[in-house]
């Protein structure tokens, strides 16, 4: 059985187990305070070209998010997002229980546009009960988005520029962000992304980490009592090191965006070997997710061999499903799909 | 200048303001524990036929429904209600800052079927990341809905029945509940109501009193400690005897219900003049509020000498507004309305 | 029976019952933006000679704090008041449930010092674990306090040029103001305690009104977006005139001061009547509320006729209790408590 | 430089690291669904005689307290817990984040008893004024406590009883869980604490793990739902199998009671060694905590070669200050601080 269920279904890359285990009787202070936590935050400062950012390494995404937000908004204001957004969709609604709300705007490919927000913020601050509606209080957008889609450089820079306008704190989630950043069709770089919004994060858990989100604070006034937001949410791991090293070891070397290219390479091939077999895509992906729409006959019979994950019915008899590749994934898994692919087309 | 804006532009009912006077030097003790409160409770128990309730009183609307949903949502639930509900649209957010998502069903009408709950609650509970996905763990309905639309007693026998076999409790939001029940096409009663749900609310400030609305918990699990919900969430009134005599006077030979079959009678003629004169109407509204369509110069005519309020744009010239009536409306500010739209026409 | 347990016994005083009287079928709008609130803060700036001041107006006190503390803190940040303050003791955790630490320093009158509040501020934020621990965000205080002693004027400005020292906004709970600067031993006015303190409310439901408390911001800082506050939290009143109309008439005339005064040398007679016959008193208050210790054979005879409200055990025995004078209280009442009170002692 | 500092100072148990790396590339579904997890649910139900018991794991302390407080009270209970409780004073406030009131109860040693829970409870039931007071809704005890008490079996029969009496859920911070079981003044099993609880959880941070918290719950009405409330607080780990893999090692022949015991004879070699010497104890601890307190110059010596935590000023010279032992605590270490405590006295 080979599973293209998740990018998280293995454990860390061989490079970070081999530093955790090489590091692992070391004595080191707790809480992010300790030189592993530093010098990755070095490092990752470098990688944005951003020397002046706040870096904090939290341990999960859905953390973070909260986190984040909770520390940004005013008891009454909400959070801007694509209703497909993973804030409004699959937290569980961590973010209300902080007690704001989730303002969903309407997407068809999971990205929300600059004029949307601006639209949704005039009619807000003009409305003659004002103060009964919601005040939007910030941005949150997701590179890629949750069903693979990419903001361009032009897009993202028009939504900076309205967020600003506006008095909007932009904060991009990054939890596949290398993903995004290494597709064939992304024209935005780290230091740009970094350039183009208040506050982001990125993602380890799902880019051969064992666990581990490193938010990045480029708008100094977002960065004030960060540390004290992170204990209180649960995010400050007692062994803090344990992110440090892992972030360390990613933002060696270039390993982050190596392994998330490998993974993305990987999926392109899945795509191709769907697409040649004649499948429709859910959406139209260039990172290491890929949606294909399969009869649900073919989808059970796959299912014998391949792991997948159901994501939605498109028809009576088929459904959406998601195939993830990783910085795990090898050569051989995808030539084992391929292979079971075209025998279905028998 | 007369005033149809809305259904609060006076003080109170005159038999109310009466009450208030005369027992103003009466001492009792605070906090709804005096006799005006328990006697107000037992009238309104008696109008719902429903001896077993327990009857609370709070001050306003948006605190009532924020201090029942909190009572009974766990932290990782949601409320389920129509995207126009007053919870999700005009009251900042406070369902949320209680820690709870607004779960909002797209609706034409203003109206919710038994129908989307059932789906709903059946797609949440069956989605494989279930946990990932808020919990649905309540209704909120509003009678009449913000648009001035009713259920019949069909449509809220289906919802409840719904609700209960899922074990989501039905809330009733009768912020207007008079004006709903003396409908001309109501098919409901006051004990229906009650029987048909497990918590409601009969609105006060919008039909007669200064402030004040009555909630009447039918679901024996949902009265538990509701009083330190109420303490906790601000809504309890030291002087409480004000609005137990309100109340009193309210339920005292029907007042209630007259007073709002009076405002429904007035915004008939209200609709009369304004579908005679060839206008199409918002909503199809038998209640107190009446949203007639006119064109932006006509607006500004009437409003050099009526108000009204603005409801939304329909099209580049044109906007829907509201016309309300409600006790304080007398025949001679309906008569000088009809006489200014006519005079529009010519 | 004559009740002296509390300051909130009857309505209102009669020159507000009677403008509502007269105001009563006047159309206004809603949520506080009629001319009589727009009236009364005018009165309000003018008796604080504050005009740069915003006022706003609340239901009730509960609702007051927890409203003004949850616009003013940042979600690590708790609120620092005497263990007896108001908010620790008698508000159902209300501020609690907006997500903040109540963090109580101990008094033995009632009063906080200048010198607590450093030590403790100090305290944090030099701790080796400082963001372990919730950071100090602003400072509450009462005046009079619960148990109805006084801040000098000397205690206030100490207090507030250490707040500003370390950042803290000064928070003054004037539920019952009014008796406090009407007290014999009161060295502050309305303007001193104005600007010695970043915001306060002055209480109307203790002091003449039917409900209503008038919250003044100072601080400039503070003001912005307030009223989504008030509307969120549940205190915005649909016919907001009602407390506009109410302070507008505390405020004409002084009315406001001279019932308070009142109240209070009805409360010193009441002193005089238990200090003559022998009682020790519990607190040693110089306002309208007053505490005997007596046996509880002699509270047990005295309630026969007198409401009071128990408020400690003192001994087996003997317990401390609370008689309250208000605008309401009369001559003939005190009389009658003075014959009674003698007579246990025959 | 030797650290005392913490029991978190080094990675992981060697047994751990080995597991973790061996298990590196297995592919398993994620959120703590998988086979190990399930795995090392089954040891810690042996392990505690609990077949019918819940085993949740969760990332670190804070977050566990957090998550089974708030899914436990009500809106307006509190939870009753020793002044020096963690979540009292070192959680950032991270319980009143989730609406709820700490209701700190006086203590000597860091435990608190059944009376005082008694105490408590009476007096809010019986107060006039109940509803305006938090309710208490639950109890936390820490076994052993912040300063290295140990509850005996007595003790927390007793409060278990009062807690049922009252119903009262006792929840049971077993961050060092471990220590206290193999403590030579232990009279505990862990299936005893499992008995005389509603929940409780296993610490693995400090004994042992990289870092997680397996919660047990016991009372059958407190199991609905906690996954939600795992993943609504950011608790759930994508990569769930690492704490579950870290589990099962640690309940694999008895390895999380061997470290600990352990770290206790360790630590009662340290105790020795300062006891020996002449130094008084600020706490009487039989667990792998241990308080000297040593003159501000003693510190200063010893503090040029080894690490330990500043607890508390004792006096204008004097400060009690922690050395811990933990499971990677060598005799090589202990011997190297004998000699140099000895060198103190010279």
């Amino acid at each position: 059985m080979i599973h293209f269920n998740s990018d998280y279904l293995e454990g860390a890359h061989p490079a970070i187990m081999e530093k955790l285990l090489q590091t692992n009787m070391l004595q080191t202070v707790g809480y992010g305070c300790d030189e592993f936590c530093q010098q990755a935050a070095e490092k990752i400062k470098a990688a944005c070209q951003a020397p002046e950012a706040d870096v904090h390494f939290l341990v999960g995404g859905t953390q973070t998010n909260t986190t984040v937000i909770a520390s940004i908004l005013r008891p009454y204001q909400g959070v801007l997002t694509a209703v497909s957004g993973h804030i409004n969709c699959h937290e569980t609604g961590a973010i209300e229980s902080t007690g704001h709300k989730v303002i969903a705007l309407p997407t068809d490919n999971g990205k929300i546009t600059a004029r949307q927000v601006e639209e949704y913020y005039l009619w807000q601050q003009n409305d003659e009960s004002v103060e009964h509606i919601v005040q939007p209080g910030m941005v949150y957008i997701s590179y890629p988005t949750e069903g693979g889609t990419l903001y361009t450089k032009a897009e993202l820079t028009e939504m900076f520029n309205t967020c600003r306008k506006y008095g909007l704190p932009l904060f991009i989630d990054g939890a596949r962000l290398g993903y995004g950043l290494t597709s064939d069709s992304a024209d935005l770089t780290m230091p740009e992304i970094a350039r183009l919004c208040d506050v982001f994060y990125i993602g380890g858990t799902k880019i051969g980490a064992l666990f581990g989100e490193a938010v990045v604070i480029m708008n100094p006034a977002l960065k004030k009592d960060f540390r004290y937001m992170i204990k209180q949410r649960g995010g400050m791991l007692a062994k803090g090191r344990l992110l440090g090293i892992q972030f360390d070891v990613l933002f060696t070397d270039d390993l982050y965006l190596k392994i998330a290219r490998h993974a993305n390479e990987m999926a392109y091939q899945i795509r191709d070997i769907f697409v040649s077999a004649g499948y429709p895509m859910l959406f139209d992906s260039d990172t290491n997710q890929q949606y294909p729409i399969m009869s649900d006959a073919e989808l059970e019979e796959i299912g014998k061999n391949f792991g997948y994950e159901y994501w939605t019915r498109v028809d009576e008899t088929h459904s959406g499903v998601r195939f993830c590749a990783s910085w795990a994934t090898t050569q051989e898994q995808v030539d084992a799909l391929r292979k079971a692919v075209l025998a279905l087309k028998k």
